[in-house]
């Protein structure tokens, strides 16, 4: 069985993210590749890299263009993707990168994204519990966004098992620049970033926080609020999350606390094919995920200030995005979870 | 007058920068450059940036090298430093960008570096409240560690005006690599650390925490405990602090939290030549300070989760290391405090 | 069929390679993977990108752990790979990663070298003409250099046209640090390379430059001599190599010398499925084609001087090395060539 | 005497870097700092590097602002600075860090910059023979391009003696991204310039040639041909040129010409303050002369092929522009030539 597949946004980053993975992928045909300004162009000549797709011709993100297809893969700016999705068939699978299903609480899509809420959909982190089922012959996935792919995985584990406080969340998160996507504006030049470590978004108001904060509280059952503080890295791909919360009382009165929140989070993805825990000493970086769909991880419980630290480290374009649409494509579609991504990461 | 220097260690990223420094510093004449593998090497083989001393051959770093001048500055492993300073005049000013002399704690110490302690010299940190007059006319300081100074900075007014809670900070902390030392070590090679994000040192264990708690407990007679998470990041210089503590509820029952938070650190900085409270709306980058004494930070309220969060940056080198020494002697020797340090970063 | 294959040097960047892409390539079973100093060693700890592979033991680099394989791929130092190849089975196909086996002319390799030669293999970069046919079959294969690949790409053409003067070639080359080995030496730590150009071994001194000479002579037929200055870049992965030769007169009398050029190169390699002649106007970039077994390349003639110059960009871990090892696997054991390989670049 | 100075152009690298080194200059007073888009910001929205000036406010770049001064720095695109000049007093030192006044030969300047030329004014490269001359007491000076003073001070030793060919001269530059402007363009983002090298301006088109022509054109009294290629690093200050000419027979016949060629460029280098060609076996790095005004360079002699090789390094926006501005401005002046100029690099 050959599905064709249509992707829209291919000019920017996710997009051209979504189209490496796809010609890899040994069940797809891509079908038509559309931009908005830059329709017309050759692929070629704006991701270099897609050298097996390089004469291939933009076209227009139309709802004419993007139909007849099997999928569609959405990589446009929140509320475009809205548009575009609303008029597409109902029994063809859409899977959008952008942020417009991800949010269940309107009030909060209204707060940080001043538009009118578009609806929910099956949120594309399989990894989430009940989530995985949720995502299986859906025709919808909202595919989470990098930071919250990061901190999601990270913290639930400890949340799940009610063995963390939901009051006192600390995640402060390193992304490459291509988590800034495809933009010409001076402060993501090359002269700027480079040998040089910033932080943005600071107090709360990156869009990423109210969805870490939904997808902990469903895993907790419990009001999670987080404090959440991104920074932009010297590095085009990758994030590195540090996620802490204080344990909870059982817990810390336990005569191991290290080991047993260990083991909560060895069990929680241990049968995972895409989230490893790394063995005790060994803490992960960003490139030995560079590329794969991999999320490696490690935790540390800190009896001084009797807290749970987890970093995580994923590609923001693969397992941040685009590997994780594949991935729930794959779900979705019922193939093998694993087709056509990878799990080894490009490093040195 | 002209103030003779004595600088050990100089084949390190520490002594490297303190005489990149005292290379421009008016009043100062470059006596002995010390090493120890390396003594006999012409430094300009070493350390090609330092074209001025470039023909200047290193010698042993034993005392009777050291001896005869009016300060000599020591760039040591620990334990190294506390050795040789046992042995020099008791009049010349010794400063020592180790560690031995920086904690009051004996027990701490002997608990992160496991070794004996060395006793405790007045730290080099002006900005904290009453040190500038310790450091006036002392004969002996102790550099602050970097991390330490970029946290202390960060966090200092707020503890010292009691409007923080001394039971809830976490800070993460992103370093460039020569706070790694110049070391010949696989996981420090830049095929290994370009393009990547790393942490280390989780869960309570990095030597800098003590310190960055003994800082913030004599701001503000309390029993502050910190949750510090060191990060390892692709650029050669740099610290970006982001450091986070949940808000007094005097603080936070006031109307505008935000503003009475970000007077409490404007007014604590106002005098201070090398740190700035960025204008609203401007976030700090560490390349902004590159090669400079400057600390440059920002400071947010996020009443989702009573947090003040604020975010530092220095060079991990200058005002994280030499420049702080530098600092610390021109106000020990009586000279204008600002004496052959800069306030430009070199950038982009 | 199910080949097994065995790698000797797997904690090396060159080894380490070869595994990432034979964990996808589908007709292939990893068997030992082997090391020297890491033996005894999880490969996950060394090669943490690996993850497929991390929980496989590395295991002595012998002839005895080696054997009993189809295929042995050999990234180990000169010297050390040719005493390790003369007692594995005749009808064992061996890949050498390392030099001993590229140069035809013993004076070149001992001058070079410093040491006695092994003998010649066919040569794999079965781009060059007839070297395809001397792959086929064969048992023992020589991997070229990574400066050698680009820099034969770039010019082979042009002199296999005889449309090149044969004493006035001028090769530059930028390489990623990766190039430089896994090792722990000062002048390669992340502090040192980041943010800096440096060239080595300029003055006609690097080994790689007989084996430019051995390609560029034999598609000619005549005496070809090369300037060739190496250069690391401050980067991971990657050559940028700018070649640049005079064009003969009969060329340079034509109306068009530069269509000419183009026509040459683009029939050159117009039926290769991992070399390509940009679209003109395109220039090449190293991130285009990180991870990928592809090189890209774009021509210009410069009447004013009637020079050829050609810049190429290959991965120097995948193309260069372990990617072009796989491709002459697959062509010596009659699979098609690009099993296994990527045609995209990992990019941004 | 404090020297009263404005300088437009300010929100641009140059213009920055001038303002950073002018900053430091003893007896310099920062008046007018003009900038066209930007006008009304303040300074540190646009600069943070810049904290002594942080408060300054830019105003238009127009005649009256900048009128007025003893010094008028102009670091405006081509075109605009000449426009500025010609209405500026006689009196007046005017030093154009554009490419306006650069070029003696008006037809090089009509191809290679499609304008009319506006006339030549002092070279502001006084290493090069009889320029320091042509500088002292002048009202005008254009400052060389950054490739140009990194290639002429490479290879002008060597056509000054004679040594050198002027028929087969290549250059290869490594330059960061700081030489492309501050610009907010797709190509320049870090996502797509970190980790990756590419060339551009090949092929003869780069406007820098005819400007390295002209220089060793000068130095020789020949008709000096070059073929120039210029490549974007992945980094965001300095050059790293690789020079190559063929050498003279009677160099080439002496018993030891890499000796000959030395004392060449040690000797045309020897009372430079600026300048350096290193030790034997020590090779420049661009980081090595961050932020300084220097140039370090080594020169090798390839028998193989006949030809000198000369690796420079600078600091494209300190040496390579604003320090050069600055050089030249104290010898105009009568001052010192290094005051306010640093022989240290920030390193690492």
């Amino acid at each position: 069985m050959t599905i064709s597949v249509a992707v829209s946004g291919a000019s920017g980053y996710a997009g051209g993210e979504v189209l490496r993975l796809l010609a890899s992928h040994p069940d797809v045909s891509i079908g038509a590749i559309t931009a908005h300004s830059n329709a017309g162009a050759r692929l070629g000549s704006l991701a270099p890299h897609l050298h097996a797709l390089a004469d291939r011709i933009l076209v227009d993100t139309t709802v004419e263009n993007l139909s007849g297809h099997d999928v569609v893969f959405l990589a446009l700016p929140h509320g475009a993707s809205a548009a575009i999705a609303a008029q597409l068939p109902a029994d063809t699978l859409v899977i959008d990168a952008g942020a417009d299903h991800r949010l269940e609480d309107s009030t909060a899509w209204e707060k940080f994204y001043g538009s009118a809420h578009a609806g929910t959909w099956p949120y594309g982190l399989p990894e989430l519990p009940g989530h995985r089922e949720r995502i299986r012959g859906s025709k919808r996935i909202a595919v989470p966004g990098c930071y919250p792919t990061s901190s999601l995985l990270a913290l639930m584990p400890g949340f799940a098992a009610n063995a963390l406080a939901p009051d006192d969340v600390v995640i402060v998160a390193a992304s490459g620049t291509s988590g800034a996507g495809k933009a010409a504006k001076i402060n993501l030049i090359g002269s700027e970033v480079m040998g040089s470590m910033s932080p943005y978004g600071v107090g709360g108001g990156h869009r990423h926080t109210p969805e870490i904060e939904q997808g902990l509280s469903a895993a907790s059952g419990l009001d999670v609020r987080v404090s959440f503080t991104p920074t932009l890295a010297p590095m085009s791909r990758g994030i590195l999350t540090t996620a802490t919360a204080k344990v909870s009382a059982e817990i810390a009165a336990l005569e191991d606390p290290a080991s047993a929140l260990r083991q909560i989070w060895v069990e929680a993805y241990e049968d995972e094919p895409f989230v490893h825990v790394l063995p005790e000493g060994q803490w992960p970086s960003t490139k030995s995920v560079q590329g794969s769909n991999y999320a490696a991880m490690q935790i540390a419980y800190d009896a001084h200030v009797n807290r749970v630290i987890v970093c995580c480290a994923i590609d923001n374009l693969t397992k941040g995005t685009a590997g994780g649409a594949v991935q729930s494509m794959n779900i979705a579609l019922g193939l093998a979870e694993t087709t056509g991504l990878t799990f080894q990461g490009v490093a040195p």
